[in-house]
């Protein structure tokens, strides 16, 4: 048997979790069963909302995503994936308290951006679609402006409160064809303020955007996709 | 936390174990994360070939299976299901083996005949769409007759040879409107000999005949949905 299994800490939502599974079968070049990556979901939504406990408004989820990362490692994953930009936020912690290393979502993501053939080369503003806590946390525009010399184009506070949280929590709620109309509009907002690419840094928007066929996921990246490559590099290089 | 926590034991294929996730998101009445079940899953392809082990042409899976459910039983679960009917050839070893008790695709399929309200009530013959192994296996038509009343009508030979075994390959090569043409076929003709409702009871069939838009699909009962229900109800039931 490989050496290679990874670790899903999923569960946020569950949706999102279902979605990378998907994307890492999709992206796996396979002929049969035997071919495709082997994981292991930690699939348990009961985790605390994340957004809220950053809003200072819930509690920490860190207590039980220390206990996913340590049910994980009994089971020996070689590496842990974590398909929640949000969750992020407690990466360090996670990773410390770790045997096998976490994979970043914006590291996969940048990988994904440079070798993305249908993305403009060296694009100079790239849009960020993503929750508060993402954007507050910096962990893409840092990567974009030091790796890639581009800025990043956000959203503006009323897009937020009348565009991504509506259109967010639609999804999380299943109701994917309203979600989807408003992320829609959101990204129309930013490609309009000169984003050449978009990146959709939050799980809840690349199916919201599919369920609705929005024209602008051909210059999207989807770190859940990014995510799901980065798996099979890591099952292929084994 | 909550006692119930569903272990699935997947990866046969990778792709059936998404579904089933999926579908258990979907029959979830959820308005937030924290309200979907919690499952665990063990999506390992690399379990040697069921089909050809029970042709006597490969070795068994059995190791492979026993491994996955004592890792499932290492986590606490509550409850293991396995969303691969072929696969229920080696059930009563798992079982056994097992801690936490396993739930059987057939009778979950069972439950989701009997209170569909689609279905007729008391169906005297139902048909049943599977593969050579599930049918020799008798789990479904046993059942039928001993809890239902119901005789089960199955393919015939030919049927297998001409509809059923190069409908499913179309769908494994992504043909699915040519495997929907020739599973609708098939389902017609069970449905000519009298049966009054049918069991799609390999994975195969159910996204082929969604795909031609099957008139059948109304007197359908998808076992993987089935399994998927059983799960949201032990979830419900905690």
């Amino acid at each position: 048997m490989s050496t290679t299994l990874i670790g899903v800490l999923g569960g946020m939502g569950p949706l999102a979790t279902v979605d990378l599974l998907h994307k890492i079968v999709e992206e796996t070049p396979a002929s049969r069963d035997q071919d495709h990556v082997p994981v292991v979901v930690w699939n348990v939504p009961q985790v605390p909302d994340r957004q809220q406990a950053l809003a200072g408004t819930g509690e920490s989820p860190l207590p039980m995503l220390l206990h996913a990362v340590r049910q994980l490692n009994r089971l020996s994953v070689s590496h842990i994936v974590v398909p929640c930009n949000t969750a992020h936020h407690w990466f360090d912690a996670l990773a410390e308290t770790s045997d096998a290393p976490l994979v970043h979502m914006a590291d996969a993501t940048l990988h994904a951006l440079t070798h993305a053939a249908e993305i403009k080369a060296s694009p100079r503003k790239i849009g960020l679609i993503a929750t508060h806590g993402t954007l507050n946390a910096g962990w893409y525009q840092q990567r974009f402006a030091t790796r890639l010399c581009a800025e990043t184009v956000v959203p503006d506070e009323q897009e937020m409160a009348t565009l991504f949280v509506p259109g967010c929590y639609a999804v999380k709620r299943g109701e994917l064809s309203l979600g989807g109309q408003l992320l829609d509009r959101l990204a129309a907002q930013l490609v309009a303020r000169g984003a050449e690419s978009l990146v959709l840094a939050c799980t809840e928007v690349p199916p919201a955007l599919h369920a609705v066929a929005s024209r602008w996921r051909t210059i999207s990246i989807d770190p859940t996709r990014a995510l799901a490559q980065a798996c099979v590099r890591l099952w292929q290089q084994r």
